[in-house]
């Protein structure tokens, strides 16, 4: 029996940038793939057997899954860039953990499971071997997807995604473990209730590109400034709503010192709690950009990237997991395959505290304690389902 | 005898973007390597000796300037990233063609040049050949000088560069003819009487990167916010002082939708009449970034790359010019080799007018008929001086 440390020790070199100390995991890069491989290393050890369902996803069985009704529960090993070691694979650790943990043979088979490219970092639709897996996403337009150096999907798969196949209809419920990434949870394991409606806009800014020492002030069309209004206006736009704004992504050409930029795009990550408030505040950051490229004598359109409905999890099973745990229950701003799943089967998911709230950064941590704990809270829920 | 139209046509094809029209000429890249080629055809066809100066930089003498008293003109052939076809080679070409109107053999030696790397857009230092040539720049500091891939300078030319050597001994005077930059010119040809001083200026906002669905917007430390309101306020206090600054180069970490950044580096380009409205200007500029940092509780430091200080081209160069070609004196917010020459040898600049007044941008364009003024304008000036 493996201790957390000991596997946790075994993961954390792997794909981590040694000047940020964050990690470089994109789907089916090397550091990827070595994730994948040590995933295969731990199911061999437990005599698991190892199925890959033709969407870039892993799920190593305890029992045999054909009868169906069996509880999956997993989570991801891909990263943002330079993301932290807790967000995705904790909760495959502790999938193996947990099972160890189990004194009888469960009645029901149980799955552990790696979904492909959940952070979206590599391809840019995050959840993508669940969106794949539930038959949300065509594979045809997956296939075809590229990287930011023109690698396709199919490509970097080394096959062409299937699409659904029948991986949910033999599941009978979900749950996915995961840090909390926030500063909501102040005991070691929560309950998810659901995942706050959010997406992804991009905002092109278009003004003239120009000399930066020759231009008069007057006469320039600058997408810089329209575009530095607009990401303030997000971040009061959304304080006013009590909602989640973001701007972390910026492209800009030429980029270059002594150039007025002729383009500036910006990515605007927006979440809230309801669809009416998510949709009222990217109205109100649009019509601010808008009113403020009159201004600048620029132009700004908006397209949506990405948009994921309120997400709420399976109440049934929210109940059960809360009282058998005695464990607080709430949602998130943060999008998971649960979220995917869970429009498919009933779902769930179990938080593990952060105690600082940062994630998506190398200083992402969670205590061993509390990780212990998440653990223990799995098997239970395990035992209770299956 | 060629025509401008015929030349122009040779070069316009070299290193030009088929995407957006701009110029890839960087310093020793193939692009540019392929315009030496043709200085080099140029040169040969004129019987004119192609000297190496051991600096980056070309030059095609007529007549022997080994006894010195040289008249020096020329240009470069780098461009910015996506810039324009006018900047830089225009001097160039104008010089062979203002050779091609001499009706005598002059009595002084006379240089065409190409100076190496002006606008700095591989190494980062601006006017690098010059500043060479000219013994302002430290040969061993060039040679470890990296572009973006970590390619030395050294290893781009394929030699150490020498550093000064005897080029500005032979000369006894400089004139570059660039087309001009703004819409300061509204006659054909004007005449070049100072160089604002200017420089750029990095500014480094640093914060905690964090998840962007999850962190609360009370609990962020965005250093994105930060760098928005900077941007805005060097634009304001810029107009306030009748200077100009620009923020066209930035750079996020991680750079990703779904993150809120933990460093925004952006580049303050600023230039004003005097050096002391530049120092106000950038004083002001750190001032109000600082004060936004606390409320943003980032942090933000501002490094200083390169100071230009003010150019002023020599009195009675300029009035001879102004007088022979009865043409307007004017000033430029654009660094030029011709101000790294000024301290040296006696100096000034031909302007070609620039109808709508953008530079360093594809969109950068001058009429063939004032680019032939240009020309007559050189020609008219080298009889006179040479």
């Amino acid at each position: 029996m493996n201790t957390f440390r000991e596997l946790w020790d075994q993961l954390t070199p792997i794909g981590r940038d040694p000047d940020t100390g964050g990690y470089l995991r994109y789907a089916w890069t090397p550091a990827e793939l070595a994730c994948r491989e040590w995933f295969r290393a731990q199911a061999d050890a437990r005599h698991m057997p190892v199925e890959e369902d033709g969407n870039g996803n892993l799920i190593a069985w305890l029992g045999d899954p054909a009868g169906g009704g069996a509880v999956l529960t997993g989570s991801h090993f891909d990263s943002v860039p330079h993301g932290g070691a807790y967000d995705g694979p904790l909760g495959i650790v502790s999938a193996f953990l947990a099972l160890d943990a189990l004194r009888e043979r469960p009645q029901r088979p149980i799955g552990v499971v790696a979904f492909a490219e959940e952070e979206g970092a590599r391809f840019g639709v995050p959840c993508l071997g669940s969106r794949l897996a539930t038959g949300v996403l065509d594979p045809s337009r997956a296939a075809a997807l590229t990287d930011r150096s023109g690698v396709t999907l199919e490509a970097a798969m080394g096959a062409r995604p299937a699409g659904r196949t029948d991986l949910v209809d033999r599941v009978a419920c979900f749950i996915e473990l995961h840090v909390e990434q926030g500063r909501a949870l102040d005991v070691p394991v929560g309950v998810g209730s659901a995942i706050w409606p959010h997406g992804r806009w991009r905002l092109d800014f278009t003004g003239e590109g120009n000399h930066a020492g020759t231009t008069r002030m007057a006469d320039r069309r600058d997408p810089m400034l329209t575009y530095a209004y607009t990401v303030l206006a997000a971040n009061k736009e959304a304080r006013l709503r009590g909602a989640h704004a973001t701007v972390g992504r910026v492209s800009v050409e030429p980029n270059a010192t002594n150039a007025v930029p002729s383009v500036v795009r910006g990515w605007l990550d927006a979440r809230a709690a309801d669809a009416d408030t998510l949709d009222a505040l990217v109205e109100a950051v649009h019509k601010r950009a808008v009113e403020r490229a009159a201004r600048d004598r620029t132009e700004v359109t908006l397209t949506e990237e990405s948009v994921s409905p309120l997400v709420t999890f399976d109440a049934t099973l929210e109940r059960r997991c809360a009282a058998l745990l005695d464990a607080p229950v709430l949602p998130t701003g943060a999008g998971h395959d649960a979220g995917v799943l869970s429009a498919y089967v009933p779902t769930v998911m179990l938080f593990v505290r952060n105690p600082t709230g940062i994630s998506h950064s190398p200083a992402e941590h969670a205590k061993d304690a509390d990780c212990e704990a998440g653990i223990a809270a799995l098997a239970a829920v395990l035992v209770e389902l299956a």
